[in-house]
């Protein structure tokens, strides 16, 4: 069967980390694979642009990783990450497991492990890269995509039967298939921004606060995360809305800025000596979900990863979910024989819904961060689920089933919905926390399915 | 104020039904207007491409008319609809006023009207048209507007410091603004489509069905409709799903569609002896709802019409709405004393819930025309809002307050939330018809706030 594949020849559009992921795929699998990626090469000139942004890797993560036969290099330069941090504003400190003991999250570098995915894949004789290749547009029609060559201006086209755009949020592939008719298509950016910040190491190279937890200041509206490197530094990100009262447009000045971590991250102000360059010398940056359907063009044309479904970061999947997508593309060309012309349209059908569910878990994970300490109603909750687990260990965390676990995204969205109807019966009633015999009996219903809409 | 403003330039993108009108209402300030049309100058080659689909006229757009002094001539050619004209598939009528008597909508050609708005627009000395311009590209920066003459093939690039995009649903300027920062972007396709067939005047040049109606054949998840011509013909359009049990796809030959109209049109059937080369003849279209924000770019470019708002057919608002565009922005214009800087951003911030509420009322509406006959419950709950408004005037149905009066879309748009939460509630009443008691009380309740969320 593979074979008859070897003088086959796909495209992928984008050498980020979904990109030349899935070039590594298809090269095992004996494809012709021509990758075109609008950036230099960074295995030669080091990793610039793009999001420096941390990644928190997880279970789907690893699976493709392992696929790809890279587990054990990312796992050595992984930092574990088994629970939050949470910083109250007075500096208190809590720790909140992420799930059981031995589950973590694990802080990855984008650019290292980038430069890893684009070595194995530029290891196969038969994956050919095209740096400095911005993509302009596709003629569907044809097929042929058009690219410019960022160092000469000149303009090539490609021709192009069997195409994986995997050229992110700001897709120049999905562009073109959006003017066709019947395709759907949602942009929706937060009222937020976020900029990089860092926490250097100290001066014996080691890391200033904790390195085995994702550090949290939850501030209701607003929030700065951190999460470790390998070098003793953290980086850290702040999100805060762009206009209004407490927002990035206040923040004028030195003074302004100084004034706002010594107001809301006093612990963390300290550690920061960088703090005025970093935030002088990093954009302002936001933050965009895409939803789209199809997200194919004529059993030709496949989007993946953030082309097909950018999402903000706030639950730690884009990655996972765009590494998810090769996985699954690639048990489906063995059940479906390397028929592209079945497994594109199936790939678009069937995964469709789970990219559009962790766009949605994405977006609500946003409010349970900002308020992990604000509001009382919602750590009361946390308890009670915590205890709900001890008691019945088949009542799982929904944060568990998307991270520790394989379950599509979509089923996981559909428990968090009902895990929000019964936690709202749960929480009317009177001293809920104090109420066990009451929680239960509002559990038992739930569980019997009484509690639907 | 005005003289100061002659020398002033202003280019609208599209010479549809909004870009022709607002050119009239700028070139009666003095503006000097340069208007970019793809299609050729329909005065002297008649009316083509585009829909041709009929226009329900109302309250919004003979506001806007009036004011660009064309009002009496369009009302000539128009031809009031004071209700629907319900078939069922027994062939059985039944009559429902749109609403108090005197009050209609009014069946216009779109060809017919457009051509009028751009003989006004002509009869300007400050207007310049240039046709068979296609719109490619934006450069907002400088920003200029690139246009290809589709005649010569020559591409040229025009200064535009302040343009109105009336470039309709898929506006190239909005696709410019689409790829800045920040910009929310959503298209959405239903799953039917449209195809337009036609009645034609009898032996004698009558109309061979009631004229002085809209008439639907609502058959649950399809519908077909009609509106008269000046001309004795009908203009039909059929809604039908593109996919499924019964749908267009399933429509693949001459004896197919003539057993589906035998079916579920037979009434309809023998008017139309010019059924099937309609059918083969002319496209089946989709449907598109468009929603975007900001509707403006850096206080110099503003998305009007269907390109800031694109809407499906069913509460035949989508003219209504763009004119509408037209006579809130030449207000504001009298208030912020011509002030571009100022009237575009203040037009795009309070304007554009009323462009998102129209695009779901006009969703929802699709609906309530499908189900007009089918569903016993929708029926009962016209009857009981009929003579809930017979008692209390002042409780007016959506349909009037959208169609016969100016009221911001988006109050109808609560109201409709309003009251849909009355009619639940009033729904659940026993025999709720002739409970008459029971449902005063609960309108009470209504009244009183008391039925909030």
């Amino acid at each position: 069967m593979e074979s008859n594949q070897t003088s086959k020849k796909a495209i992928v559009v984008g050498a980020g980390l979904v990109g030349s992921l899935w070039a590594v795929f298809l090269a095992r699998r004996g494809y012709q694979v021509e990758v075109y990626e609008r950036r230099s090469d960074m295995r030669a000139a080091g990793y610039t642009g793009g999001r420096s942004i941390n990644l928190a890797m997880s279970e789907r993560g690893w699976k493709a990783i392992e696929k790809a036969g890279i587990r054990e290099k990312i796992e050595k330069v992984a930092i574990p990450m088994p629970g939050r941090m949470i910083h109250s504003v007075e500096g208190e400190l809590s720790f909140q497991p992420y799930g059981k003991a031995g589950e973590a999250i694990y802080s990855v570098s984008r650019g290292g492990l980038n430069l890893e995915l684009l070595s194995i894949a530029g290891s196969f004789p038969n994956v050919q890269f095209f740096f400095d290749h911005r993509c302009l547009d596709a003629d569907l029609e044809r097929p042929v995509l058009t690219f410019e060559d960022t160092g000469t201006g000149a303009v090539k086209t490609v021709e192009a039967p069997l195409v994986f755009a995997a050229d992110g949020a700001f897709s120049a592939v999905r562009y073109a298939i959006q003017k066709t008719d019947r395709f759907n298509y949602n942009q929706f950016y937060l009222e937020h921004g976020y900029k990089e910040l860092s926490i250097p190491p100290d001066a014996n190279g080691r890391h200033r606060i904790d390195p085995s937890a994702l550090h949290i200041w939850p501030r209701g509206n607003f929030m700065l995360i951190a999460l470790p490197n390998a070098d003793g530094s953290f980086t850290c990100t702040l999100f805060l809305p762009f206009e209004g009262e407490v927002s990035f447009e206040k923040l004028t000045g030195n003074d302004a800025v100084n004034a706002f971590f010594k107001k809301y991250f006093a612990d963390a102000l300290p550690h920061m000596p960088t703090l005025l360059d970093d935030f002088w010398g990093n954009p302002t940056s936001s933050l965009v979900t895409v939803k789209c359907a199809p997200w194919q063009w004529q059993n030709r044309i496949l989007l993946i990863g953030d082309a097909a479904h950018a999402i903000v970061p706030f639950y730690g999947q884009g990655m996972n979910a765009g590494f998810e997508d090769c996985t699954i593309l690639d048990a489906m060309h063995d059940e479906l024989d390397g028929d592209w012309s079945r497994i594109i349209p199936q790939f678009a059908r069937e995964r469709q819904p789970d990219g559009d569910a962790i766009a949605e878990l994405a977006q609500r994970n946003f409010i349970e961060m900002r308020d992990l300490v604000g509001d009382p109603q919602f750590l009361l909750r946390k308890k009670i689920a915590a205890r709900l687990h001890e008691r019945h260990p088949d009542f799982l965390p929904v944060y568990s089933m998307v991270t520790f676990s394989n379950t599509p995204y979509h089923v996981a969205l559909e428990e968090d919905d009902a895990q929000n109807r019964l936690f709202e019966r749960v929480l009317r009633l009177e001293d809920a926390e104090h109420n066990w015999d009451g929680v239960e009996e509002v559990f038992g219903q739930w569980l019997n399915g009484k509690l639907n809409s």
